[in-house]
């Protein structure tokens, strides 16, 4: 059963959930647990993952996408929190929801090379699935990621998505809300709306756009080729997507990942929808993507200070982007 | 010249060093930039490095620490930092200073190999360059750290350390302090000195304990083998570390270093001092070290809400150590 701790100099909570020390990795050689043969995510190795929790039907009496509770979940189950103090420890149960989603059934596929019509039907699975977590009245945020590549943390090789549903707010996504109130209390209007009027207008960092999306460098960027894909509307909950906005969003992934992908060899990346909390009502927040491309390692600077070191200004990625040249470090 | 860009969102600055992109690195085997025969830390190719700061001489006639500036430095320069805004876009020069400490003359030596005299040296060094970066009035603070072995972001395999003088305190010091100060006014006391008392009690996540010191895993540790090294006397700031408290300082990283380097095969690490800025004379902080073995990569979940997934408890952890088990992923 996981545990969620409290660091109590920073009160930043961690999640400890040594089963998960257990699940296959296709990406340690050295280990017993690799497999290659056996993906349990390809079609006909189904009975692999715990039974299916929704799925969208494809070709020749197949599936397309499949969603599944993760076997080696983060969080699970339904017990109380129970939050417990003992000197400076403070504890509660894991309780939480964690599910994969199987983006398709071909083990070598990538999101940008599927069709559009399938990359929205992922898009719209993400937000049903998300709905139905947040109906859980312990669940108070759902995070929506993916982790592609060995360097980007991912364990499977097969494309999947997560989904994980969590008893408490994120503190990031707090303190991005923190910042907009500020802002907005500050200029009036919300800053994601801002940035993505500004860098519209600008285009030094822009590497796709669409009539509801903008997808940019962002001026601080942490990390080189770091992506925010921006609604240019004013929207707090991504679970709220309708199928049109769905269908420019996936426009806007594919366009962004394929730059992404031909001008950085073996791309690795994670993908994380940033949204309001169930229980923020105010309609400070505005929903957003970011990509994270991982080509070097967070070390002891960064850990240390909180600041990040990038070597790469984001109008030179965009640029490099969007004229198809190759980047090596 | 490097600048300092401000995230607008969540207040947090970045640094942006393009200049640093063209440093050699010896783990990138596909690069042009290894060059494994020549290492510019290495006795013979001092004109490799820009010119000596401070060094120890060692045995017949060479050199036993070398302090030298980072020849690709994050921060450089003592230009006023002039910031600039412009709509939603803050910056500012990237003033600091940006030095390497070379730890030894032996190219394959580490840390925890080394004679505890020698270690204590270092030790003493990080404090002297510290206390003499800090004489400069914009510099703000001194992050001290290392970074061992590709998986822990090193670009050069000779063992060195580094200081960044910087002109801003680091936001995530400033967090920490804010928790000791919280705490400090709800219950009296500092909560380091807290957290050292009922771990020295406890010993169940204690790998090392001597008079003035005691190396823990932290209860709410963000990653398998996360480890800190607590001054057990109120101390707020390194900088003013004697040679006394030095050499116990030695010798407990000689210990932890060493369990960690037995247990956990290839040992990767970044390692980071915590101490209070230097505007900061309220006495709240209390300094301590962080050792961080590079086992896995953050991924998309952690990313993307600021919670960490740990697989490995703690208590697990200082079992193995202790134990002296060899863990393997």
């Amino acid at each position: 059963m996981p545990e969620i701790r409290k660091d109590p100099v920073l009160n930043r909570w961690i999640i400890l959930a040594s089963e998960r020390q257990q699940r296959p990795n296709d990406f340690i050689a050295a280990s017993k647990k690799i497999n290659a043969n056996v993906c349990p995510f390809c079609p006909g190795n189904e009975k692999m993952t715990p039974p299916e929790l929704f799925s969208i039907p494809g070709a020749n009496g197949s599936w397309k996408i499949r969603i599944v509770p993760n076997k080696y979940p983060a969080l699970e189950g339904d017990l109380p929190l129970n939050p417990e103090i003992n000197g400076s420890c403070e504890r509660m149960n894991g309780s939480g929801r964690h599910e994969v989603l199987i983006e398709t059934s071909d083990h070598n596929g990538t999101l940008e090379k599927l069709p559009p019509g399938h990359l929205s039907e992922i898009i719209m699975a993400y937000a049903a699935r998300a709905k139905e977590m947040l109906k859980l009245p312990f669940i108070k945020y759902v995070m929506i990621f993916k982790n592609q590549g060995k360097n980007a943390g991912a364990s499977l090789a097969h494309p999947h998505s997560q989904l994980i549903g969590i008893p408490l707010p994120p503190q990031r996504i707090l303190e991005e809300i923190k910042g907009c109130k500020a802002y907005k209390e500050k200029h009036g209007e919300c800053l994601f709306c801002l940035l993505a009027k500004e860098e519209a207008a600008l285009k030094k960092r822009t590497i796709a756009e669409n009539a509801r999306f903008i997808a940019i460098m962002p001026y601080a960027s942490r990390f080189a080729f770091e992506t925010r894909i921006l609604p240019k509307w004013h929207a707090p909950k991504f679970e709220s997507i309708n199928d049109d906005e769905a269908m420019d969003l996936a426009d806007i992934m594919q366009k962004s990942l394929s730059k992404l992908s031909h001008s950085i060899p073996d791309l690795c990346y994670n993908m994380m929808i940033h949204s309001s909390p169930k229980e923020d009502e105010s309609g400070i927040y505005h929903w957003h993507m970011e990509i994270m491309p991982k080509l070097t390692q967070v070390a002891g600077f960064e850990w240390g200070t909180g600041f990040y070191i990038n070597t790469l200004s984001p109008e030179r990625a965009a640029e490099i982007l969007n004229a198809g040249e190759i980047f090596r470090l």
